[in-house]
């Protein structure tokens, strides 16, 4: 019989949880991509928000609110902001079935560095049109799928640490990080993956209320999305799990 | 030239908001279809949550978050709880052009009970699956945008008066709710928007990461959504808004 465990870890569950994943962050996507860029958001010094920008204000608040229903107490869920600028829980823990072991591992900086960076400009028309909350809120969204696909990389290390143990301990011990990568990587699965999230952009993005106009969202942008960001920091996530993981040994 | 008055209320401009809030109400409730009923997260007395329902508590905590990023300034935008509950923005009012009348028309209260009554339990697999969070805020997401869709009524409502405005006055003097009723209706147009919400939905709904498995929202589901809530409630809002829209002559 399979324990909580082992059913969080099958990496069938695991796969099936990414895939389900694409979908949400497609949609979140789309939402975004309706409105202008509003640069204006994204600088600290366009509105009186206690030296925050706009998103940084909103995100911090969701994030708060997010914290108080314990929402960075699930394995999966973790905050842009550090707990230390976070209320505690006002519920008590939720019990989750022992999956990954715990760990310091999160990369939400870097996520958001480079969603800011390189998606939003390319995923925004330029200018302004005063939606400027509706932004935000959609920058939330896509941030916040992100950074659960992307450490969702524990699961997938965890699952291969434990399917590979002699191996990955013999790497691990060596600190051979490049071999670790390589045991981590597997380049047909990763082309197959942005065939697969392209062709879905291009499902969901289709504009159903008006044919002829230009689609919700430009598939190929989507699949850069993976490339310059899911992929390699999920590849990221995985390579420093990994390389923590013995102190549970 | 238009100004951004008559922009506002131009039909076309109207319609084109309404069309794409469709696709954002789907993907909502395709967010919300992929987790459990968790029926524990609509009872009052299953969280120790200020004696709120953990849905309730999200709902106005996050309420609380947008009130001071002027979210309900705008004149699209209504609170499901009482401004008095909320805090006062902490940015300065934001400029809109002028557009629909100042009014008190809220059916927020109408929507939620007919969103938890009626869709959420055919929306969402019984039981329980842990994913309380997920779940309720993925009823804040799809409570937002009925709100908005079905408050947008005011919009058409004011463009309508203005296009004929002889007619309504006398309408209004009177206080005939039936014929103001006839005059905001057009059975052959609700029934044009039914089945493209419905297509839409067959769309939007369509399993890409596995077409052999169940879609991911039933296309006739989201047209109940129509039928029984946003159609009729957006009548009423339509309606209530008339009523009152001599005040400002």
């Amino acid at each position: 019989m399979l324990t909580g465990e082992s059913l969080s870890l099958k990496l069938e569950n695991i796969r099936s949880a990414l895939n389900r994943q694409e979908e949400t962050l497609i949609f979140a996507l789309i939402e975004r991509a309706q409105f202008r860029l509003n640069a204006s958001i994204y600088d600290p010094k366009a509105f009186r928000l206690e030296s925050l920008s706009f998103l940084d204000y909103l995100l911090l608040e969701t994030e708060k609110v997010h914290a108080r229903v314990r929402r960075y107490t699930s394995p999966d869920e973790l905050p842009f902001f550090p707990l230390t600028s976070l209320p505690d829980p006002i519920l008590p823990e939720a019990v989750y079935p022992k999956s990954i072991v715990p760990n310091q591992v999160n990369l939400n900086e870097d996520i958001k560095q480079a969603y800011l960076e390189s998606i939003v400009p390319e995923l925004c028309l330029p200018g302004d049109d005063g939606h400027f909350g509706s932004s935000a809120l959609g920058d939330v969204s896509v941030l916040q799928i992100l950074s659960k696909r992307i450490h969702y990389g524990k699961f997938v290390a965890e699952a291969k640490f434990l399917r590979h143990r002699d191996k990955f301990v013999v790497l691990i011990r060596r600190g051979d990080r490049e071999r670790i990568l390589d045991a981590i990587t597997d380049a047909k699965v990763e082309e197959q993956v942005l065939d697969r999230i392209q062709a879905k952009a291009a499902a969901y993005g289709r504009n159903e209320s008006n044919p002829g106009a230009p689609q919700l969202i430009d598939p190929l942008l989507v699949r850069k999305v993976y490339e310059k960001i899911v992929i390699p920091l999920t590849k990221q996530v995985q390579l420093l799990y990994l390389l923590d993981r013995l102190k549970h040994e």
